[in-house]
């Protein structure tokens, strides 16, 4: 079969089938600088709390800023359908599951009402938090305006597989360098999860890099049409792309692996991948702050003719200050989340995240199986 | 060990191992064309209804028909054994499952008449359909010419394991290029699985090609025999043939993944390996309108002395248009096959199955668990 | 790391990671020939029972000689030990498994006798079978004198681990070179699993060769002492000396793959890569005739200080001749051992079983789960 | 992508995933010389238990010199804590589950007392042991007088993760080479998982190196943080850096793998990987002479803010001789270590644990799929 030409495939990897080893040097936990610089925007946590409805409310908002850190709110979710949000919530988290797909659909066909896109940039300002919320590309000429109107400080924009070239019957689609020229503050974009597609995005001008397609706990997109990319290599790809970008134009973007992080075992895998940061839901749903009530979905769940996903019961582990700085009472890394991470940059030695980029990874797809299934067993 | 030459074993890939990476660009999927043509017969959507009886009457090649596919009716099944073929399938419906096994080989052991095979015909093309049929290579000779006779559209010749070579001590085998010469409708062979054998058969004129061995939900044949070949990298490799044919004769032979198919995910990874259409078995059994009422079976099950399969609760999950066009409201992916096709279209930015043919695939062997054993166990 | 030099690790294939690749030949298996030559005997069929306590008593060798293969009786178990062997198979049968190691341990310490190893030979004689017996390294020089001077036909001298060089403070160890001159009858040698253990005990001229070190179900050597390779690649490896050896010497000496087979397809398996014929234990121990009376035990099992396998509960299947040779009733490869072979003979085209050791074989471990999760879920 | 640099992963192996390969010569296992030399200490069996709290009291100690290893007294754990520490370990056996990760935090955050190490010293010195204890890097200073004074014979300076240059915003840190310098006993160090570290750690001088990253049944090191690195991978990596410094220095410095050992396989596999010795938790912690009753818990999971473990049930399987010699009446590789290292090192032909060293190892994924399921099931 010399001569024949197969279809070649890649081979990818994810947070399960990787560990980080450690350094040459350690380093006492104190010194690390665990900041991400976004724009001119300076966060002491590299931590994003995802555009989900059942994660970031304005409220939500106003902690990840004191925590150090930004949550981003959803326009097109419940917060911009209903002036009731909170209502609504409370009857998503007490209808039974085999109606939920149901209702999901029903909720989700509301339009969305300008003045409360309004109302809760505003509502996210009154806690003095850093203001950042998402849209989809399709309604990001009509929301960005809105939004840059109200005082916002962070525009991200969503989709589940972004590109720099989309094609449509419709009304010209977005054209993310136009949107850079005319709007002042820092955009981030995604989500992609390959070299070509970064390095095309990051050439529009865009601020940040949204890492992660169809990796989240809440979302079947890999089911039910097959696309996915697994989030360690995912990012390692990406992080290449802002490397090489970084080298010849001498911006630099920070990437933001968004999706699938359940433990600090996992942000610091992402991170040693190259991610600048992270964005969590599941995590983030699970403190006692959010505004999912103990339960989380994903963004596709309500699609009317395709849902990707449904209600999750995630529970309520802790205050976030709890998830993301401890103490805690859990030993299986979903909680104090900076703890972890600190922890591990004392191990491989990195002072900062861009020295953590430099540690190695390596494949081990047996490390979970050592000891753990005994464990598991005799656990009592 | 330097000049030791030991057997060598190539890697095969299946469904689960695999993921469709996005590409450079992205499409609205209001563009995505979806068609699938054989012979002189044009089809709105790349799906055929495997020849199972649990799976295909006379009138559910109506239905498929009308959805812009077709279905593939078994002329040695219970079809033509049995006038009353609605109570033998009612019978096998309601027979408990430790008795199941000596049923079918009961049941299968009443012989084939010519008289119903033109019944069956008859009422498929009664209700507008291309009406499509199937035999295994023993029988081809006589059945074809009674189907022929009786005005069939499509002729599909079908056995476990298909070559162009056979070797029997009985009467002179089937030569498939003299059944090309003798009839003038398109006639799909299978099955295959391997370049060379892909590549032999087209050589022999014919129109179609099954790819697949032992995959399906309702067959054992891999344990049975330890014969068989994942789905992706058997229609990677007849796709290359189907290509090198294609680029040394200009004639273009579609080919059919057949067995195995139960997502919109898993179709979507078919068609990026290669694929030109596929046959779905237990998906379509799932359908209110299929004669299987609920339960679906390989045709290798009834085998007197090596059964290899049994009978499988499939349940019933909606309409056929349901399963085709959606709306779903299962998140899973087995329902609105063609939605998640478009949908992954969009995705990787292909208007059309040949562009889809396109799209990367990775090796992902984790892709499933990242997210999904925490989803399984908390689903409430 | 470039100038470092770690410890390399070769890869290993075990039965359920490959699966065989269809040829570009088919045949009917009318015309498939499974025999066996192993010095002057010749049997129709390549299985071979077990010299396990639980699988051939001198009746058992009987029933397998009369279905055209052979059985191994152990001369070091309960059948040389007690001269009410029956009545101690029933005290096995009928002990919990919590007192089993204890009785295993005082059962095996009574002292072997050598009239009943006369007597046993006798009894498997008057039978008109074929007379193979086992014995160990360490007993061969004493038990073999008295095996052949009671007529046996096939010596099996087999350890867990047995090569060419075996070191011993003790008395002057077993030289199967001076056993082969000695003894006028096959000599049969193993287990063994590599290629240079193959070929050095091919060069005693010795006349066949058992593969597998520690696969059996009923065996657990593996964790024990963590020594074991699996029968793919051990059969591969040993299939390789075979053909070199035969290639240099013109003596051809066949392989029989021992240990871990359970279905058809593991057999076919085992053929394919590269084995003459395959040694049973499991799959007649399910037997009717089987004196396990449903139960199977590694020989192991008893070792007063070092246990390495417990008493498994096989169950009863059928007839010998139903596993051999069919009909089934089960679908799970489980029975009609022959009717599997001579399918999957007629699928890759192969005549007999050299032909069929040139089948392809393919790495998939994903082939099982291709469809079967859902199987075993839906099964109803 | 030819040009792109992407972040590379080097493949890394554990227990499960390995197997040893049988030699060309097999031994009687009588010949077989298990023992294990540090610095002047020469010990019959390459034994050494960790340092933990439930695994190694100072009676413990006397135990393990008696049956020709040694073990390794934690001086910062409940012993030099607590005057009643029998009355602690009570305490913690019979505390609720949900309550042990508090109660751990409090009971070790109790001050160690300086008097209470010479204690525990001279009461392990009184049984006639070899006097072994471990401390963290950061109190080595302070607490290697104390003992040395004592009179202590071996010292283990022990952290998660352990290098030569570790950088402290605090006192000046360890410097190994010093402590080497001023204390004229054996200085066993660790743990590193890395060539790299390990030749930087063996030109400090130190005696003997503990290799594994988080690895223990009773770690979670890996989830919580994503640091660790599979013990096979492990071991070899930091035995080619003791056979280079060796060849290099003329000094012969012992590895030992230290956590994941459950059976005697893995032992095994450990040594073949290169080891000269291991290090055993769990399996201790079965012995009756046990302090931890029955449980067992590592030393990361009192953490307050990050903990990394929990109480694990291990159960009491037999005295330590029964342990360490059989006889065994357990077949899964958990009793009787020393037996199935001595088996093990007759099937692979090594007379002594530097050949044992030089035997193959196999990557064998499937090997425990190999009739093991069905084991698991049938067992009655």
């Amino acid at each position: 079969m010399e001569a024949r030409s197969f279809k070649q495939i890649q081979r990818a990897y994810g947070f399960d089938e990787v560990a980080i080893a450690p350094g040459p040097i350690t380093l006492n936990p104190e010194f690390s600088d665990t900041s991400l610089t976004l724009g001119e925007h300076h966060f002491e946590i590299p931590l994003i709390a995802s555009a989900m409805d059942a994660v970031v409310s304005p409220g939500f908002s106003g902690h990840m800023s004191n925590a150090g850190g930004f949550g981003v709110l959803n326009l097109e979710g419940i917060w911009t359908r209903y002036q009731n949000a909170e209502d609504i919530l409370q009857e998503i988290s007490t209808t039974p599951l085999d109606q939920i797909t149901t209702l999901f659909q029903r909720l989700y066909s509301e339009p969305i009402k300008d003045a409360l896109i309004e109302q809760r940039i505003n509502e996210i300002k009154s806690t003095g938090a850093v203001a950042a919320v998402s849209m989809t590309p399709q309604r990001t000429k009509h929301f960005s305006k809105i939004a840059v109107e109200s005082g916002v400080d962070i525009l991200v924009v969503q989709a589940t597989v972004t590109t720099a070239r989309h094609t449509s019957k419709s009304e010209r689609g977005l054209i993310l360098s136009d949107l850079v020229k005319e709007i002042d503050i820092p955009i981030v974009v995604g989500n992609c999860a390959t070299y070509d597609v970064a390095m095309e995005l990051l050439e529009e001008g865009i601020h940040g890099l949204l890492i992660g397609i169809g990796p989240g706990a809440a979302c079947t997109t890999r089911e039910v049409v097959g696309v996915g990319i697994p989030q360690i290599t995912a990012t390692i790809e990406c992080a290449a792309a802002r490397e090489d970008y970084y080298n010849r134009t001498g911006r630099y973007v920070p990437i933001i692996t968004d999706g699938g992080i359940r433990t600090g075992g996992e942000l610091c895998k992402a991170l040693v991948a190259g991610a600048d940061g992270a964005m969590l839901g599941t995590p983030f749903a699970q403190a006692v702050e959010a505004p999912g009530l103990g339960y989380n979905w994903g963004m596709a769940t309500p699609d009317p003719a395709l849902p990707r996903g449904t209600r999750i019961n995630v529970g309520t582990r802790g205050s976030l200050k709890e998830i993301l700085f401890g103490p805690s009472l859990l030993t299986d890394g979903t909680m104090n989340f900076i703890g972890a991470l600190k922890a591990c940059m004392g191990m491989v030695g990195a002072a900062n995240i861009r020295e953590l980029q430099q540690a190695s990874l390596i494949y081990a797809p047996d490390i979970k199986a050592e000891g753990k299934s005994f464990q598991a067993a005799q656990k009592s």
